[in-house]
């Protein structure tokens, strides 16, 4: 008997992560809110609306039973939107009673109002001493592209390190290879904003800007994603890595993204709300968008981009003035991040 | 009168160069060592083999006497191939005399043989006491992109960095913006080094790997080029600015790279010396990979990406292999870069 997952949420991130870890030899109970997918994917082995192209394993199954997903699970993977977590644990939260699952997560964003990482979200509601964790999976990883087997390099990040280990051997395989990491806050902010910088890559697009531009941008991008990270407490390394530009790069560059194809269409000329509603899909860097606003606020940090973003989306500017004043600025030297970087002694 | 500046090499960057000059309303001398293109140049305004699309300055002169073209100039700019420059400055050399231009250079490469970096080069062979400088141009920057006015922001490196700003108010305009920089050692290694990660970023493409993959060997390559660079005593802030991620996520990323597409055919199974024909011009990371290769062993440097390119160029290994090889390899801890990062106090 292997040991069960539960993956709760069945979008294309959350199906694709459970029709892998069925790959894996592991047992998994992907669940969905929705109780029309149930069939869909258990008898079809299909899910029409987040990944038409991809065939899924037949064993893997799915159910709208929160309680049985859950029932006897060693892991319980949060795969849901952002803002959709706090209900859904609030739901877990009562079934954890007597058993010591691993909670896990791979959603990135920023909870609109708390201002609040998943990680915190989930600690603030999941009844203390019943589980271990929170572990944090993220990275570049485009669920399309790990649904046809691409290579895919991820963090695995959490305190705990021996449960982060779990997750890491229940994953790992020839195409999908995770890294451990402590700095959990670091690699939990570099996911959320990079969504946001994603959107401004996509609007640059849109306006028929070319390669030169959108490198500037994700440059200034990670320079001011590190900038409130290191304010924040995290450590300014994480930004550097898988979880950091890695992810930014994939996000800002492939069409898989929805973040860009979002910025993408309002850069043409669309509306906020047809863009929302074409996508059908939960476009994260778009609350995220809000809470960084406020945290650059509070933490007294300049994120031009994410700010120029935030005014498009939530105050009506037109989105080619602020584009074009964000890119042309006077800029601050180069290396205003707020942070060193010093030679450690050459290891042996 | 405005001052004179003479660009020396009339490749695709070169040319944009001169021409941007010539429309921020300075005196330019564009040389060229095939006459062929002098007539091309300066009667049909055109620079038919590098951009055939792009309609030059009608002010804009070429002229393939190189006396002529320094002669008065208060700044002359090398940009032709790495492997050109010693040359090329050999004979500017003994032309300096009683003269004190500025010297800078624009090329992304380190010299066969003697491993050197652009500006070694021309400080070993330039007569010293007969110039100012060198000055670095680098940063992420597609010829084509500036032809077509995309908003383009670069370094300009100089430890004289009054030099370096008169380079940067010679050339900056509503979407030219260079950002001076100390760190001659960091940007000249960044641009050169990227050329290689880039070779391994379109050989992925050819060989049919997705976005995923794509960026997770440009965060490793980041990596290797900012463990090489710190070991060589640059400032590891570089590799995160423009010169560095700047430039990497350009060149691996646009098609208009020529490492890129070299990569790519080598990927789709094509002979490098086919591809090397095909392009028509210099492939600076080719020669690169060979002195990284070098480098990487003198200084006891783990360069994964780098090496996987030589091997493929110069060893005659079998580009699939290598490059599965590569991205499958159990890897080492995520922050094995050789160095630390930590926040510096606030700024206020």
């Amino acid at each position: 008997m292997t040991e069960k997952i539960a993956v709760l949420g069945a979008g294309s991130w959350g199906t694709v992560l459970a029709n892998l870890l069925v790959e894996n030899g592991k047992t998994v109970a992907l669940w969905t809110h929705d109780p029309k997918q149930v069939p869909e994917i258990n008898e079809q082995h299909r899910n029409q609306h987040y990944l038409p192209e991809f065939a899924l394993h037949d064993d893997l199954k799915a159910t709208s039973d929160l309680k049985a997903a859950i029932n006897g699970a060693a892991v319980i993977l949060f795969v849901v939107p952002t803002n959709a977590i706090r209900s859904v644990a609030e739901q877990v939260g009562p079934l954890l009673e007597g058993t010591q699952p691993i909670i896990a997560h791979a959603a990135k964003g920023l909870e609109l109002n708390s201002k609040l990482r998943v990680s915190q979200v989930l600690q603030a509601v999941l009844p203390a001493g019943q589980y271990r964790g929170p572990v944090v999976i993220s990275g570049p990883s485009h669920a399309e592209d790990v649904s046809t087997k691409d290579i895919t390099t991820l963090t695995v990040a959490a305190t705990d390190v021996a449960a982060a280990q779990v997750v890491q051997r229940l994953f790992m395989n020839d195409y999908f290879r995770l890294y451990t990491n402590t700095d959990v806050l670091g690699v939990e902010l570099g996911a959320a904003l990079k969504n946001v910088i994603a959107i401004g890559a996509g609007a640059l697009h849109g306006l028929g800007y070319g390669d030169n531009t959108k490198a500037a941008l994700m440059t200034r991008g990670l320079a001011e994603i590190t900038r409130l990270g290191t304010h924040m407490g995290a450590n300014p390394m994480t930004f550097i890595g898988l979880s950091g530009v890695g992810d930014l790069i994939v996000t800002c560059t492939s069409v898989h993204s929805r973040n860009w194809r979002a910025g993408n269409a309002l850069g043409q000329g669309q509306e906020l709300a047809d863009v929302l509603a074409n996508m059908g899909m939960v476009v994260e860097g778009v609350s995220t968008a809000k809470v960084v606003h406020e945290l650059a606020r509070e933490q007294d940090c300049d994120m031009p981009i994410s700010e120029a973003i935030y005014q498009v989306l939530y105050q009506g500017a037109p989105i080619k003035t602020v584009i074009t004043d964000l890119m042309a600025r006077e800029g601050k030297p180069e290396f205003d991040f707020g942070l060193t970087l010093q030679t450690a002694p050459k290891q042996v």
